[in-house]
């Protein structure tokens, strides 16, 4: 893995074989995002699980095959003193079509280019709304105490 | 909604049963944003309609039920003094597979999650291409007089 | 085509019968852009090719009508002298059902509405990685003897 930065903004090249989730949350702990925004990201999934939330849980789509990075953007927040990344994102395949929705986990193929914008005088959380059974984004928490 | 600002940036977080286009309105007219970009927006929608332009008008496709929204981006410009807003998008339906397009309206499901560029030293317009029929962005219009 | 700066950021506009590649090499060019990314472009393909790595090739889709785009990604780094520019990308049909993946050509079709990042303090390499077979995005090349 490599990542650079310039100014507000990182670029990351992500490596074969890396868990999505596990290195953008090593990512934002080393360089202490706590608002943050994946801009994009390119490259190719070897595994990865899409949800759709039907009103009560997330339905899983798991790839059989490696599958072309044509979509992925989401935040990152800061929950219990950890990383919160919520990522949506999209994956073509061998016919070339689309699926996609709410990122459950993804393991990178090949390499995964992304292109991260920080936000360093917030803080965003995400709380769980019980109502909902879902952790929403809240882009003004009140200050910690 | 909230939205927070960060130098050139805004970060909103539009919520359930909010009119997308009416909210990206409100927030550009209230901001004075006279050229920008939608970077992303991730969340669902609970309804929206897209269109494929077939060279005279657009075809459209009404979502039937509560979609993933992984794909949104657009420009936003200033035409007869009020807001004009470009967007595309793609979402994923409870089968995970993806459909979009040009939109044409949407209503937030849950939350929506959306990242702005402005670009304060321009203003951007829509005039109508009459030869087409549609509004093309320009990027420097005359200064108005 | 138009291309207005503002900071580190570009707003372009290509137009009706260009080729995407053509043009983003041309903006690079003549900007000395060595780092660079693209945050998204929306607009419409009237002709394009999409490849799926199978692990050996980019196995080709070609579209047969216009579509609209709705995902456009990508980075542009520096090469032998000359921009190398990598684009994901996903469009949308008279269907409105999306297909998409590694962007092989595309000629633009009304217009095109791109805007890119670049990082002037980093040059970002492409070199080959002959064990893969594929030209991989190095963010931190050796300084240029």
């Amino acid at each position: 893995m490599q990542a650079v930065q310039e100014g507000t903004k990182w670029v990351l090249r992500l490596d074969e074989g890396q868990d999505l989730f596990e290195a953008l949350t090593a990512f934002a702990e080393k360089e202490h995002v706590r608002a943050g925004a994946v801009l994009f990201g390119i490259g190719m999934f070897r595994r990865a699980t899409f949800g759709y939330w039907d009103g009560t849980q997330y339905q899983p789509h798991d790839l059989a095959v490696p599958h072309e990075v044509v979509a992925l953007h989401g935040t990152i927040a800061w929950t219990d003193g950890h990383p919160s990344i919520h990522l949506h994102g999209a994956v073509a395949g061998p016919d070339h079509r689309l699926v996609g929705g709410h990122l459950l986990r993804a393991t990178i193929g090949i390499l995964q280019e992304v292109v991260i914008e920080t936000f360093p005088s917030h803080s965003f959380d995400r709380p769980l709304e019980e109502s909902i059974g879902l952790r929403m984004l809240n882009l003004e928490p009140a200050p910690h105490r």
